[in-house]
């Protein structure tokens, strides 16, 4: 709307006086906003009498949501029945009977911290702008540090482990020939980097985004457990040589996405070592296991990486995204491989200490404050807190794994050494059938309709997947503080429920 | 702390039994905080006589500020204390008076989108995990590609304005060659890409990051506005050619980042249909200009391109971040670009359409739902109600420009076309000096101090750069709608009551 009040100013036809944002209107609608989020969405999340999603197929939900925008604005009732709307048919993901992803439950801490940064609305990159985060993540970075076992080392925070990934391949690369950064690929010889075969597919898209081609990831075979086996690794590395391929990374991983598996770090180091290769940790999934006194043995040999990714947002349930790359070097190597240095942004003129501009360290110009969630999920917890949220998601798969063996019908995969349980439900009419192809190919089309059944009614959300040859399984995974040993009954007692009669 | 109710079973040394998390306390703390985050935050946004920063330089704010991450948790209290230490130390880039950066302001509609993700936490890759974020971005990317004037597209949404040209850099590359996803670059002859040297510092991360290399990007020379030089274009094209070279994007910038200037589309698309070069526009600035009948002709042949990177978190305040990369391309060239087919998350035998999971088109696999944010804006506001704004911000721009030419001691570096307001201010010991190289040594100086000032006074906050050979000049952006023609008048008063001792 036109405003003609006194002092107004026409310029290019708008005139000009007072802001047009009506403040008062905005605030109420954060505060009516805010009532609902409270009492749809954070009071409800400890509560498993509340569906775990209301299931609409795409098209029905289409008609379901006004999500058409159009010339002119909708009115404040609208606006909030479209929250309502929105948190509705939302998965919730807060569910204690959520199951379906590496991170699952509410984290009231970090919450706090996550509507702070949405409010102050900064962004991470000059100390300027962002003073107190900088700090922030500064010390979060410092005591990740810390738990990896290195003296000293350097880091970023980012979007995703797949996105940390990709900073290791780069760094790595650029560690082993510093001219690619200005002269690329071009002309080189072909580089080649190592990886388990249950390793996240994240290491594909990143040699493919790289330049380097997916055809130049060596999967590495892995144990009965999913462990990448060393002598493999070994051979692999021989055999890259001997094609005239330049071996510069091997990436070995910290807690599968499926399986749960870790590798051996200390025997891969060793070849790293003999090899003079990078040696890169995708602990996204498994890093949490560092905080615990009990399972950090399960990392043995992490210090002696030369990079980590580890996501605080998986099982310390910092929100999405909250993902570290960690690296050893401290002589700047992050900042020589990834500075553009603009001088728009980076002036080196400023009256404070420039080295607390860290955003030339980043692929991003605009980057998120997301140390700061775990921080404070971190202070209000203390290491102690984050310890026992740890040990007893471990301790809840490991009750899971012993009723999965006590129950008819269920059959573990393998016997898991983290919280990823991976398991079939066997139906009672393949309880007694051979084992052969019929079997297996009838099992495989169990686990989507159980999962299928569980959508539509909204009790529990868990996935599954056919993995290396073997037929569609369920994977569940223990995060939340919120769930309590009755759920993993319900959960095995529901999909017994839920497919006896398939 | 163990738990011994009745039924708890223990589990390697943990007691199981309910949850560990104390719900009561938690939500407790999101309603105290809440109330902080109204009051010290939202309510004070629209304030011009808050501050816009309470300066502290690193060393000391590290005092100020509880740091430490320790073995115990901290106490409820203590935490709120810390929250409103948060608050109070960092930048308020809401503030009315910042003008840093390509963001500023509060819009209150993104704000309560914000809120309502963090507390929902969903990640985007599959309709089971995301139905409402799914749906809510394919409507908000064909909104976007009708605005850019293509009949059809694809887009995702991704972390940033160098993501998204990151993203188009590999498209371009995959057309060009798709078996550089497989094979990578070694053995293929030099990829060149053509850019203006007013161009975003993420092209050469982008060349980096990517493998292509930064002296394989070649910089177009700019005419006195800032804008690519047609001819410049095709002679570098011809160069690269010549030198055996394989030519295959050309990426232009509509709204560079210091100067505001836009590349002309039209006359690089006839270059780009020529030379069978790929044409991404980087309008992650100037994008929201689409908005606008007014000023759309800005980005006149943008319809031509093959893809767009439009950042709706600067212009259109979306929320850091919010960034879409759109394709003209509908022949599932993204996907067929960057899927890696992970089994574990997109099964091909779900009991719904798996066309909408859209999470294999990405480089990230956790990806947060930022189209939402802009959505609910445009829900609230309306197509005419955003046109407002821009056209509103372009009139203040405007406004500034003729204040900048009626007042001594301050001057325009060149005509704006946007809402970049770039110009010196001259202290009077300057005015009647000969402009030799004494003079702009001088001048050089002089922005930097009164920034210096003007944070540690917390009056304001407005950037500053060297550019292009041009010594250290001020860079306006209005943006925000509770900017008022009053804060431009301020800001020119503030610059003279700062520097005029210098």
């Amino acid at each position: 709307m036109l405003q003609r009040k006194k002092n107004a100013v026409l310029v290019d036809g708008v005139f000009l006086n007072g802001p047009i944002a009506d403040a008062r209107a905005g605030e109420k609608f954060v505060e009516d906003a805010c009532k609902i989020i409270m009492e749809e969405v954070i009071q409800k999340a400890a509560d498993v009498t509340e569906k775990v999603c209301e299931w609409q197929p795409p098209e029905k939900l289409k008609k379901l949501l006004d999500l058409e925008m159009r010339d002119t604005g909708e009115p404040h009732q609208q606006l909030l029945q479209l929250c309502q709307d929105v948190i509705r048919y939302s998965v919730k993901t807060n569910h204690p009977r959520f199951f379906n992803q590496l991170y699952a439950g509410i984290d009231y801490y970090s919450l706090v911290a996550r509507f702070i940064t949405e409010a102050l609305n900064p962004s991470v990159y000059t100390y300027e702008v962002s003073p107190v985060f900088l700090l922030v993540e500064e010390a979060v970075l410092k005591k990740m540090i810390e738990f990896i076992g290195w003296n000293e080392g350097d880091g970023i925070f980012n979007p995703g482990g797949s996105v940390s990934n990709m900073y290791a391949m780069n760094l790595a690369r650029y560690k082993y020939c510093p001219e690619i950064k200005e002269k690329g690929l071009s002309g080189l010889p072909r580089l080649v980097l190592f990886t388990s075969e249950e390793c996240h597919y994240s290491m594909k898209k990143a040699a493919s985004f790289l330049g380097i081609g997916t055809q130049n990831v060596y999967f590495i075979k892995t144990d009965e457990r999913g462990k990448m086996i060393p002598e493999e690794l070994e051979k692999q590395v021989q055999r890259a040589r001997k094609e005239g391929a330049a071996p510069f990374l091997v990436s070995a991983t910290a807690g599968t996405t499926v399986l749960g598996a870790f590798d051996p770090l200390d025997k891969i180091a060793d070849i790293c070592e003999k090899y003079g290769l990078w040696l890169h940790v995708d602990a996204s999934w498994g890093g949490s296991a560092l905080m615990s006194r009990k399972h950090r043995k399960l990392l043995h040999g992490i210090h002696r990486a030369d990079s980590v990714a580890w996501n605080p947002h998986k099982m310390l349930m910092a929100g999405i995204q909250c993902c570290a790359l960690l690296v050893k070097n401290n002589s700047d190597l992050l900042k020589k491989c990834y500075s553009a240095n603009a001088s728009y942004l980076f002036q080196q003129d400023k009256f404070y200490d420039v080295s607390y501009d860290t955003g030339d360290k980043s692929i991003q110009c605009s980057r998120r404050p997301d140390a700061f969630k775990f921080w404070m999920t971190w202070k209000a917890l203390g290491t102690t807190g984050l310890e026992e949220r740890e040990n007893r998601a471990l301790a809840l798969a490991r009750y899971l794994v012993d009723e999965i063996k006590k129950r008819e019908g269920f059959r573990l995969l393998l016997e898991p050494e983290y919280a990823n349980i991976c398991f079939w439900y066997i139906p009672p009419s393949l309880r007694n059938m051979k084992e052969g192809a019929e079997f297996w190919e009838k099992l495989h089309h169990v686990a989507p309709v159980i999962k299928e059944r569980m959508m539509k009614k909204g009790s529990m959300m868990l996935g599954y997947q056919p993995h290396l040859g073997k037929v569609n399984f369920f994977r569940q995974v223990v995060i939340s503080p919120q769930v309590r040993r009755e759920d993993m009954d319900f959960l095995l007692d529901e999909i017994d429920l839920l497919g006896r009669d398939l």
